[in-house]
Formats: structure tokens, sequence, C-alpha cells
């Protein structure tokens, strides 16, 4: 279904070239200050034809509240925010009307429900994520106002080039407000949204690709901090378990670690386990965070780190085989259009939103944030 | 909470040292043939004491229907089966009463609850997942009845020993009934699950660690063939995302990837993508299956290829740092009690059993099996 | 919480003087025909200003869908339908900022959220019913399309003025399709959609009510025809339980009562059992529907009968004692507004619409409708 | 399904004539002293044979607890409690094999499932609610413990007897701890739960009944004192909407009633309408509590009033017409077995656990009760 979380959560809705796309937020505890511009920010993040990497589709993506604010705050009732879709060209698709593009989601949708908007992908585009990001902008007001929580995404990996940067090298960034800060502006500030040294050599690596009408893929890292200690439940419902469903939620992640992943499955447990110690105040801290700040499934107080592989953009140039749904026959195709040659960098405001939206919501349920009013 | 499902809803309860383990499925259709020797037999995949890589905690695990069926089939009520706990040793652990274990949920259960029972880990003890394999079971046997879908998991890599064998070495196996056979006989027939060339160095590789009183982690591959083009949904609830949930779900896990996972940031999209062709017969093919059997959310109809990563058991005998909650002072600690050197071989029957709920609940959702009679 | 249902749901949203109002319907499945008339059609019907016995607000109440159709049929995601506010007068109602109305949820909202939209009852108005109006619209032609499901309401009771005309007493007319639409004609020709032949009577009883600036109240009879036996569930989530919760979603809803209701604390096991037989065509029978159509939770076949008791508006233009909270004193409060001296006419649709959401929902989880594609 | 509540959820299980019947409680938060007599002291309030009003099967219905309490106190985890069947006599019920019971689920579960467990009336019992009282006596341990709140049920009505006793004629009695105390002894201490002077009126017209083989209806009143104002929501999921479906989920149920119920259908704005006022102490007081106790859908901080309706046990010796459903033959039935000539005593103590169970369930939801540990 298209409802993402229980007690704050986030109806979504819209195609690609449909009249308008957007999210209905139910759950948002009243009295949090909200306004257009604390969404548009987030929106702005994602939005198409910001660098060279991204499609050229025009898009100002403004949104519109039209429920659930009352005098600057949230009333506790549901909110509605929509993006009209302004520069839809549903006639660029006519192509793929009946030849689905490998690599898409075009023939399984069309196998269930057999009346598919095909139109960008319809409702499987990644304009879809637009809900996403409202939501997600939202969840990272309340997760702030509530905790001062932030969630930060950065690429670590573009194709086969390993950034140098990540959580497990730098750890110690995450403890200190001043170095996020400029790890943050750094992220922002290049059109991979990675903070890497060899981030150059990364663009290179894309621009080779878009030369051979072909894409790439990348590993995104997410990082959240000041998760108080008890959040998440202990067998189904685990916040890890969680995490991992909404970040399957986007199209093109294939696959979720959280802290040391599937370098864990190498380890002793000698060396994964992370031991605890009080510190001179008799707070209780840990010497490690290979378990990436959840244990038995319910936050320990360490940052949360978490990896996506994000498969390459299934939209390409190059001529691929495929079929004729009409005629029967096997075909091919080159995909016109205007498509990403890579998603990682626009995938990182939606992996965030739903990682924030994810938090909310296990907040909420338990007992961290009040359920109806702040 | 402790349910996991929408339609097909596996409920389950129990600690390791208190009176009983179980579940309660609700929402199997009625008409399903099931006996208490189907459930029997998958619980003593899991069941403890089976080679000497498992704790010596001695249990039949024998399991009792109390309800839901009638002359031999089910009815559409819920079914209650519990298993009674024998070999239940309390005063084993009135260790780590106030210590919690490095790298177990000792003290995320204790901040959240604040009344723990520490017994074997209680209701954090792997013990808990008895009831997965309850509701497992029971979903297996409606997915191969209705279907003849098969869920085959095995070892793929122990330690830092990666296995010769795995989906995509061997992909005409699991198109033929027969090699399926006698994989899941080679499967069953060695004490680590694993089906490769080199499992006895794996071996060697865990009898080390154990007498370093350490554990090891390792790799798990799931195959899930014959499972119809169509399962799952579009944007929230994928069957990706679904199926990643579930199997974070089970304590260890920290990575789940699907089809090529990670690898699949390092293709170009014109590797990743998996051109489509019609056999002669006009059915819908695919050349190659680097999504792994899915394709945004929705199943496509090839084999469903996971992925998860297990940690090695925190439970180890090697002295580790820690802290006593009750002096407020730091401490060390050596794990007596009856442990897992490696979880490895048992989690494959719990994992199958999540996947199978999984497919069940999502089928029966997607119209696949009728939700009230078979 | 905003969402009805679980398969089929309706999550809604809007304030009586905000921006718009609205509804995401998600889960209906693809390929029903669906226009914006569709949905229009049934929203004229609870309009506003269509006779004296109703709020003199003008709003024309456009529809306007904004996602999930394509090429005039439904492709089986989220239906998003607004409806933009017009005559909004936020300023009418500065006298109600500080003193809660009696029988209003003015008071309980203000100290459940402490930021209350009080304009018109913000989203406490009978307004926000509009997205009520929308699900149900589409839950009708579904149920239509797929089985031929009529729901019809009517008013049996205005005040103390009792109609002749009811179901038991009628019981003959719903089983013919030619009496049923010349009943319906018959309903929706007058002001306050009730075909009985003592209808002026009750207009008689709310006009002189109007005069003393006082309100009434009165009972509607909802029924449903061509609905298959074996729809709902035997335990939670019975028929008459879901319905008879989302019946009482409606504001000024106190009662209700599936088939003999109350009376049938009065019968005996003899009088009130409806005896089962075999017609000529080997059809199982009834002999009577004192049931209502539901046996243990589940349709029976017959049809479905519901009475809701609807208490008099509680705005009114008599003085009333209340308190002011902001002074916290004591005072009283005369309403002066656009408000409905009697609600019982325009609850009708809203009725049916819950009535038919809930249906859509539980058929579809029935399997008696597919989830995905019609 | 079988589960009911989403944060303080009671999954329930079992036939009358099976192994056991039981109920997993989930979400009741940690740190609540529990112990099996508390579940206890509510089943034998429900318990068959304790008058001559009810059936003579003997059980003595003693609860196991499996699970989820450690050191006296709740975990967090959750409770599964059962009670085995005693005196099953399987052969009583061949009889009904194949001729369904008028008024009875025989039917409609026999044309929904296909396969029915049909001795006693297998999950259609009244025996099934022995899970509800389980979870009741959980819910009202914690809604005693964190705010005092007591759910009092007693009788009104027995068939056309009308008792003197009800909530508008003695509001008084529920403001005041000791008249309540010597009114619940007085409804326990009679075998139709009846307060009312006439009650001995009752006793006849139901002994008249038995005799001829027939039985009787009535109508529950409940009465919820101490709930504090916030409690519910505003659009679906109302408090009244949420208690209308749980207690319409009890077998026999017909109608549903909050405050003045239908009577308000005949009152005026102004006689309907609460007035509010501020006390000495400036608390905000109502004059009146037509609503009873339920504004909006959310708690107003008045008692809450709620009336069932209860139909005829459907179970009479006396000859009815019904059907064979092998012979296809329209047949007689004159049902033997063990049978209560009237339910209403025996369903209170399940009204009220269902109750308790609503209001455990919206006070962990809306913030009341904190969702892991007291």
């Amino acid at each position: 279904m298209n409802t993402y979380g229980d007690m704050f959560r986030v109806t979504v809705f819209g195609e690609s070239h449909g009249k308008a796309v957007g999210a209905v937020v139910d759950g948002c505890p009243a009295n949090l200050p909200l306004s257009e511009e604390d969404i548009q920010k987030e929106l702005n993040r994602r939005k198409p034809g910001s660098s060279i990497f991204s499609t050229p589709r025009k898009e100002k993506d403004l949104v519109e509240i039209l429920s659930g604010i009352f005098e600057g705050k949230t009333t506790g009732t549901p909110i509605c925010a929509i993006v009209y879709n302004k520069n839809a060209r549903p006639k660029d698709y006519s192509l793929i009307k009946d030849t689905p593009r490998p690599g898409h989601a075009d023939l399984t949708y069309r196998l269930k429900y057999r009346n598919y908007d095909y139109r960008g992908g319809g409702r499987a585009s990644g304009r879809v994520t637009i809900g996403h990001v409202i939501g997600g902008a939202i969840a990272k007001k309340l997760l702030s106002y509530t905790y001062n929580i932030k969630i930060i995404g950065y690429t670590i990996k573009i194709g086969k080039i390993e950034g140098d940067f990540n959580y497990y090298k730098n750890p110690d960034i995450f403890e200190d407000e001043k170095s996020l800060e400029s790890l943050i502006e750094k992220i922002e500030g290049n059109p991979l949204r990675c903070p890497s040294m060899n981030e150059k050599e990364m663009e290179e690596y894309v621009l080779n690709a878009m030369k051979n009408k072909d894409s790439v893929g990348g590993v995104v890292e997410i990082i959240v901090v000041n998760v108080p200690a008890g959040v998440g439940n202990p067998v189904f419902n685990k916040l890890n378990g969680e995490l991992a469903r909404g970040l399957m939620s986007i199209n093109a992640v294939k696959g979720v670690e959280i802290g040391r992943g599937f370098e864990s499955a190498e380890m002793y447990g000698s060396e994964m386990n992370d031991e605890m110690y009080f510190d001179e105040d008799k707070n209780i801290r840990f010497r490690t965070n290979n378990c990436g700040g959840i244990l038995g499934g319910i936050s320990c107080g360490t940052p949360i780190v978490i990896r996506i592989a994000v498969k390459p953009t299934p939209s390409i140039g190059k001529k691929q085989r495929t079929i004729n749904l009409k005629t029967l026959e096997n075909t091919e195709i080159e995909i016109k259009g205007r498509h990403d040659p890579i998603i990682v960098p626009r995938i990182i405001p939606v992996a965030e939103s739903v990682v924030a939206i994810t938090l909310a919501d296990l907040m909420i349920k338990g007992g961290f944030i009040h359920p109806c009013s702040l």
C-alpha cells in the first residue's frame, strides 16, 4: 500500500505525469512549528536539474500545504501537502507503452494491475518520492525539535570507486557539533554529495558512463545522531528491521546494512562485541560502535549507522533487448526521455526522509514523543 | 510488537527459561492439511544439540497444537502451537543479572522495560525463534500446497572463508527439481548447512575459534523458487522491503541483500538490467536474474535471491569488559552457560520461516491465495 | 487517526475553514471505470444549502481528482481527490475562540491538542465528511460494478415523530429492483429524505424547533442489498462491529442497531431466530430477517439492516451556559454563524459512504473482490 | 481476524471442544503487578454453571500463564494465558453436523470456511470469550493501577421487563466510591446481575421461558468512571466507535448506545447539550451527562455510559425449522446439548473486558499510559 508508519503515518500519492504528487502526514503531534519553507528546503535537495548528473526535466517542485496547520503550528490533524506537476511531457513515453524497459517496474506493474500509467513510469517513477520527502521533512523537524536528532546521508562509493570517507574511518566527527556542520557543508557542496577526497575521480567515472549512454550505481551511508537509548522493539518491528524495510521501499535500493553489516560476518565475537563502560559521570558508554547503534532491535544511544546499495539507474540510452507485449515479439529499445545517469546523490534526501519517518513513528510508539501534543 | 504479518499473521510468545514458547498463527486459510509432524519437522531443524557447533542445552522441542485444526485440516481459525521448556536452568544466569553481556540485548531491554527476565536472555534469547519456525512451518506448507513454492537456505560464507557455491555461480540448479533435491540433501547433511566443496575448511575455522573461547559469523543465501509474478506492492510494503524487515527481525542479522545486492552498486546499468524475451511458448523470460526476482517491489517470476549477514554469536567465554548496573562500576565478564559458537546453521530454518511467512502474507493480500478457504 | 479501512483505505484531511478538504483512497483495484462525476454526484447529495433545513453556507463542493486514474479507469494506485473551500468565513467564529459550545467537540479537541483551529469547528466540523463521501462514492462504484450492491439510507424518525415506513414494515420492497428504484426517487425527492406518508408532519416539527432557535435529531435506517453470504469475520472485525465503528465515526451518531437491534432484547429465541429453508432451486433462504443480514459477524445473504440514532445538532441560537477558557469564568453563548437545524438528511450520504467503505474493505479482505485488478 | 487492539493487543484462540482456549496479550507495559489470580477472578465471573440460568457444562476454567511475567510483574513481553477444556462432549453435537441451528453462526461459518468444527459451535461458541476475559482482566488491572478506572456492568432489562435502576436515574451513585462498592456487591449478589428492585420479576420471566424450552434477551448498561478527558481520536477511531466495534464483537449483541443513545434522537439540542461550568476550584464540570462521557469521539471526563442490546440465546429446545446441508432437504431441529436460557448475566464480564481492552489500547496510544514501562 501507500502508507508508511503506524502512529506517524505518511500516505503518498501521485504519478510522474499526472496532475500532482503529494502526501498526507497523519499523527504529527500538535504544536510543532511548521511552514511550507520547512518542506520546500528538503524538496529542493531532491529536485531534478541541479547538476549535470541529474535529469534535465524542469520542475520547481513548489509545495502547497492544504491542511493541518493553524497559526504556524501543527494541530494534530492530518497535514496534506501537494506539488503540482508542471513539466509533464507524456508524449515522450509513447515508445515504452508496449515495450517494458529492462531493469524497470514497467513489466511487473503491468502484469499486476493491467492498467498501467506508463508515462514516465507513472507511479513507479522516482518522482513519487516527493511524497517521501514531504513526510520526511516534517519528521525531521519533529525529531530535531524534540531531541536535536540529525540525519546525515552521503555517498561513500560510486561504481567501483570507493571513497576515503566513511563512519568507521571517522567516528569522532559525529560526536562534535561543529565538525558535523562542516561535514554537512562539504556534502551539500558537491554534485555527488560525497565528502571524500577522491570525489573528482567519481565524477570522472560518471561522465565516462554518460558518454557510453550508460548509468552507474553507488553506496550511501546514513548516520543518525542523538537518538536516545530504547527506541525500537525487541522481536518483530525491530529498529533495524523497520529501517531496512523503509529504505528498501525506495526504488533502486538492493541492500541494507546496519553497523558493520556484511563485514560483521567476517569478525570474531571478541572483535564485534562493543564493550561498555561507565564514564566519569556514570553515563553508560561503548568503546566501539560496531553494532551501529542498535542492539536486539533497540537503540543503545550511539550513532545509528546505515548503508544502502543503490543500483545503476535502469533507464539508459544504450540499445537493450526487450519484448513487445502487443505484438508478442522480441525487440530492442533505446530509451530517449530525460533520465538521471546516476540516482545516488538525489536518493540521499529520500533515504534520510525514510529514516526520519521511521524514527518519528517508533519514538511516538515508544513513548519518547507525546502522540498528541508537544 | 510480537506479531508479524497482516493477513497471515504470526504472534509469538515465551521466554528462554519460562514455562513455554509458542505462536498463534491467524489467517491461515481453511482446508490446508496440517499436523503436528509438519511443524515438528521444521523445529527439529533448528533444535539445539544436533552438532558440536550448537549449544549443548537439551531440548526435544516437542510441539503441541492447541486449536485451529479439525479432521486433519485447518479451519480458518487461529492455530495455537506451543513447546514447553524442559531443560531450563535459570540459575546459570545469575551472573548476568547485573552485568549486561557485550553485543547482547541485555542492556537495551533493561533500559527500555526495567523488569528484564535475564535468565538465558529471556525474550531476547534465540529460543524465541521457535515461534518464528512454528509460523514458518505452516506458511511453508501453505506455499508448497498452493504453488509448489520451495525455500532453500544455506551457508555461503563462514568468517573469512568464502564458499565456492552460491546462486550466481549455479543458477541452473534452481531450475531443475532433481538437482534441487540433491542440493537440499547436501545442505542438510552437513553441520554447517553449507553445500560448498570447501565446507571442511569452514569447520576447521569454527573449531579454532571455539578453542579460543570465541565465536564466528557468516553469510546465508536463501533462494525461493516458483513464486508467481506479481507478488508484492509498488511503493511501501515492497516484497524486498518486507523480506528485509522480516529477516532483520532475527537477532544477529546485520545486513540484507536482494539479487546482486551491494555488488550492483559496482555495475553499469547495461550490466545490471535483466533483458526480457519471449520463449518459444511466448512465456516472458529473463536472460539474467541480477534483480533477484523482484522489480519495483513486485516479483517477476524468476527465483528470489536473498543474502543475510549473520554476526558472530555475542555470548563468548573470552573475558570481556562490561559494567555492573548495581554497583555502577566497570567490571569484566566471562560467560559460562551453554552457547552456540556459531549461529549460522541454526539460523537457516528461522530465516526460511520468516521468508515463508512474508510470502504467505503478501500472496494472500495480493489475491494469489484465497484468504478464507482453499 | 484519519484513515479508515485496511485494504480499501480512505485517508481524509482538511478543516472547515482551511484551504481544502479531501481524501486519498488507496487499495481500490485497477480497472474500475471512474470519473469526477461519480464522486460529484454523491457530494451534491451532502452539499449544504439545498433546502431550508440546511446551513446557508454556499459551497459548490467541486471535486478535483489529482491521481490514480488513467484512461478513465483506476490503476490500483492511490486516488487523491480534493475540494477547495470557497465560502470560508473565519471571522464568524471569533466568538467561540475561548467559549466552547455545549454538545460540541470544541472543548475536548482543545484539551487534547492545545492548538485548535476553532474556525467553524475546524476538523470537528461536519465539513470533514466530504472526505468520507469521496471514499464512499468510489466504494459504491466498486460494489455496484462487481456485485450490483445497493446502499439505501432514509429517515425513519424526526424528533418524536416516528415515520410509517421502515424495513420491517416493508421488507418486500427491497427484494424488487423496480420498487427499490421508486423508493429511492421518493427519498431523494423530499428535504428530509423520508419516504413516510407523515413526512410533512416531520417538516412542521423541524420548522417549529427552528422558530425556537433550537435543533432536532432523528433516526436513519440504511439497507444494503445484494451482499453475498460470507462477508465479515468471526470474532473481532465482525461485519456488524466494523459497521458500528464506522457509523459511530460520524459526529452526532449516538447509537447503532443491526437487524431488530434493541427490540431483539424483548424477543424470545423462538421469535428472534430466523428459520432457514431451501427454495425450489435449492437456494438457502430465510423465513425472516430479524438478524439483519448478519449471523456470527458474517453476512448470510439477506439484506443488511442498520439503524443509527442522530442527536440534535449541537449548534443552536438559543442562549446556553458555558465557560470562558481565558478568563476562567462561567458565561453564556448564543451561537450565530451558519448552522443546520437538523443534520439527519445530510448525514444520510455520509452514513451510506461509511457503509460502502466498510463493505468494500471487508469484501476485498474476504476474497470477494480481487485486491489488485478487476 | 482474532486480534483486538493496536498497542494493547489481545489475540484469542481456541474452540469449544478443542484442547484449550486462551489469549496472547501483547503490549502490556512492564512493571504491572500481575498474577494468575487476577485473571482467575474474572474468569470465575463468566464461568458456566454458577446459577440455574446458565449452561450446566462443568468447567473450572483454571487459567495458566505461560509467559510474560517475571518476579510477579509484567515485563513488556507477550503474556500467553490458557485454559484447558475439561468437560468437552463432542458427541452431543453430531446432530448439528449437517443441520445448522437457526439464529446461530453454524451456517455462515460453514459457507465461509467449508471446514467447520461444529462441536459446540467450535469457534463460534461463547466459550471463546474466555480469551476476551483474559485480555480484559489484564486491561482492568492496568487501568485500575494507573488511573483507578472502574468498569461496572449490570442488567437493566430482561425480555420485556424494564428494571428500575439505570445510570440516568441514579447518576450520583457513580460519583461516590462507597455507593459504588455497595452497588457492585448488589450486582454480583444476584443471578441476573441486576441491581433493580424488580429483579425477582425478571427471574420469573426467565424461568417461564425455560419451561417453554425458549430463551430470552436483555439490555446491559456499562459505566466507566475515572477516565481522564482526552481519550479517543477525532475522526475515525473515535472512543465511541471503538467501543461499539468491540462490543459488537461479542456474539448476541445487536445494538450499542452511548449516553442517551436512541433517546437523543427525540431530544431538542437545548435538552441534549451538556452545559459546562467551572466549579469552585476552577475544574471544568458538566451540568448533565447526556453525551455519556464522550464529545467528538474524545472523552470529556464524565462517566462513560454504554448500553448494549443482547438478543435471546439462539440455542433453544423448542422445535425449529431448518435445512439439512447433506440431503438438501428442509427439516426440523430440537437442540439438546447444554445451553444458557439467557446469556445476559454471563455476557457482563465479557462486555466489561472488551471495554477495558479498548480503553487500555486508546490510553496507551493517546499518551496517557507509557507504552513500555510503568
